[in-house]
């Protein structure tokens, strides 16, 4: 029983991905959306912070970075929506809260435990850094959706994500920093360019046709 | 609604791996995992035939077949032993066995509900073809775990794994198939030669001796 | 000599990939494939029993599961077709056979010979559990090949796949079965949704205008 | 510019690899690294709280997750010691200096440029927070190394790297923090079982004589 | 010190990725890129013989085959042209020049020493050779681009890389060997057939009806 | 009809993996191994040349460069010794000359083909370069298998590739390079350092011992 067990349990989140058999194109770990999340809360925050509320950043880090620890005991579980009701989806959170809670108890010396079961327990709470985490994991949802339609991921279920994704941010739409990004972030986002074949071919000419002209 | 969806559901199994995050050296898709299942079976079910046992192949096939298909709901979860609870396991069960009824009766066809239905419940029942299922599915499991301790993972919970495995095969020791694996298959098991460094130089010293030799 | 090598060997084939360098979303191995065969000669064959056909569902099983067994030896060679003359395929299928027998010789003991012998021999003969499988062998290829063509994967060497297999389904239309396939799993397959950047950008709008209005 | 690219860019931080070509059983993308830094410094600030520190923790969270941004830039560089001289890192680390300060300048929109300056910038510095920073960036490497060499990869360059992680984190003894993981967590790294084969037939052999004492 | 390091050295090529974090298609070694680049040359150099050109086959050989090897020691660096400045790229180039000095010095046998130091040296001359070397790696990287543009890559960076590779091809446009690839390659590569959902619809109906009319 | 053909089909040498399904810790494609070979030729050619004969380095670089171009049609074959005899290895070196020519007449312009013919053709001939391909080829396949032995690769096929590899090189032994390799290159290669765990803890006691005596 030792932190040794936990330091060593942050390898294991590199190797736990995220909807194991969706992505196509890129997969991500537990490891690096959190990482991915951190950052974006990171950003989220700084929004807020110049519309004049008051972060508490050591809470927000807190929450953001340690989010989906959990996710080291049952993985990533992402049910097709239509096969998985409301109660099914409380029975498993259930799950996984119990073996987060037998870990602490088992793992992490005393000293340390009440630090980990905070780290560890839900934290989009109503907090404003609840609410920022809750934006934050969504936006990362939104890009890792993005990612696999742009590349041309035929599968609905990511239609269906970046739709719920999108929804859930709404729902925020009184918070400055999703104001900010549907205004500044989103616009960018779905102006990203597209190549296709006939562009490639309209590029090539004009590069050879230059290089004539050039002799 | 239809059959397409449940034909295309087949390669979900193929990018959902067995035990996420633990595999170091080679790993095993839901669907490999059932296609070797299936083919220890069909020796056991020799071996037991051999014996005099009736073997009901349709059953022993199907059972062996379709037995991890559940799995493309939420995946492969094997938490290490120490953190889940009996409770913990049965809630677990209970939500892959409703999502499971829930994808029968939303995309089968109603004159293949009941052939799926049956062939998507627990297969390991006290007939000999459950039994079959029961061996062959730890024995699947013992190769993968010996497969990765002979390759040098040092993860405890291979070995774990490896003697809860062998537990359960040991407790149908009964069984003909049981009889032969221990005596025929098992040893052949350890003897596998181990390949070392020493081994190499001598095996080196040896060729270009012989090669001086015959000059 | 024993039956460890096969069980090993076993694990062998989730390690060859199906028409190796050309898939380049999903790739396939030989045990995954034989699985998905399996499952899909199994629906075969509840439609051809619900058409009043016999089917022997353990030569079913059977065929399908072992079908692809011998490419343990010389792996999948998919050479394409314009290089290869019918002389070289057969070339090819005559080194696969003596491989095969060598082994089942070899490797497999006395009592379990004439099983192996049996399973491991070409099983697409014109009993309707042949034929099944030779249906059910091209299902999964027209499926693979689709998962390529949906994805974007521009090698025409999968349009020539697509329409070779379709072609052999086709030359088996007598077949319930076939059929079946033809009538309710094609049309579906076919009428799989594409998202494309333009339906996202409408998807947005739609959900941000939604939003505005229910403020 | 504008945000969108930031956010975009995170997703690169995933698939760029630490030490591309020298981890040879799991790697490690910058994004998952930075997510076990700031993991670990977290758990060494709280060593440093219960000694009587106060932590910044904005500070010492904000530097470990930003530590490695820059490394979108130019990859992760980890020339073999012998050949790299002072002078060759230096100018390594003045390359990547301007190429984040281009970013910064060209992407970052004006009022969140200060905050990314300083996020982007060396973060070990004499602070508390940089050096746990430091010893954190070090722990995260010793783990890193040390899975390699327990996993059994003979490349010369873990134990190289292992020793220089060992030697800066010493250069902190000083710190509880340290001083905490070298007396409670480095022991129980390097007390770690190692499963052997000789280790697997004693098991074998001792359920299997426990199981016939039972009958 | 001798050529063990060296040969051995060869494999680390292996894993060294080009352009890492940003090929999502298929990915390029310097090992694979530098074949292609050899092979490429061999043909480049048959059209410039052909033209009556007199090849120095074996330097032709030489710099292609060596032309990357220093990438050993910093990887492949493809920094956004938009971040890096000229200076940036000489001063990365003055280090990678040192790194492979340092190495050739420490780790190559005497007796081999100036043939290394010639084959780590910058190939793109003013020779024939050299000038063929810069033709056949700009072909090989617009067939990298061009291999993730045509997949769908939508990332803007194989645009301008094709543009880049394009342009640069063009400066040698005076070269019979940069003639040929205008007129007889680049025309069928743009022609290269791209399958579609629509395409696969209407071949399905052809064949459907073919099928019906053989009746 | 055209050389895209050709250069395209690079690219799917970089796919074709070396002995599918063996290699456990590094994958090898076609494309990766002949440049290791081309390589390795060119270190063996400088050694044949200080030794006093004549190298012709064209014909040398050619041959080694294209010697395994034809396994694009059949892939990379390596039957386990026991169950290939001599016919069967003839019968499929004979169906891979077949494809080959095939190819050059399908695909190459009139005006290369004899190149190609003589590219594509056996290379291994007892000329001296073909002498040093022969070498080279089986130096490289000596390094991959011992790649795999050092990591810990348990399956006996590495040591049998081992010996084979190192007899035919010993079967050239006359040759100066073959002595140069025995003499300086494999006892380097054999005294590869292992790190192991108790090395490592040795390591550590030493480290902490020398940083507690610097107090």
């Amino acid at each position: 029983m030792g932190m040794h067990q936990y330091l060593q349990s942050l390898s294991n989140l590199e190797t736990i991905q995220r909807a194991p058999g969706f992505f196509k194109y890129q997969n991500h770990s537990v490891a690096a959306h959190s990482f991915k999340v951190a950052e974006t809360a990171q950003f989220l925050g700084d929004v807020e912070e110049n519309a004049g509320q008051t972060v508490d950043w050591r809470s927000l880090y807190e929450k953001a970075l340690n989010h989906d620890y959990n996710e080291r005991f049952i993985g990533d579980i992402k049910t097709p929506v239509k096969y998985a009701t409301p109660t099914l989806r409380r029975m498993l959170a259930d799950v996984e809260d119990e073996l987060s809670e037998n870990f602490v108890h088992n793992e992490i010396p005393t000293e340390f435990q009440a630090a980990y079961l905070r780290r560890l327990s839900e934290g989009k709470d109503d907090s404003l850094e609840g609410r920022i985490l809750s934006v934050a994991d969504k936006i990362d949802l939104l890009y890792e959706s993005f990612g696999e339609i742009q590349k041309g991921n035929p599968e609905a279920v990511f239609t269906e994500i970046y739709r719920e994704s999108l929804k859930t941010i709404l729902s925020f739409k009184r918070m400055a920093c999703v104001r900010y990004f549907l205004k500044a972030v989103l616009p960018e986002m779905l102006a990203e360019p597209f190549t296709s074949q006939s562009h490639l071919q309209a590029l090539t000419k004009r590069i050879l046709t230059a290089a004539a002209q050039s002799d």
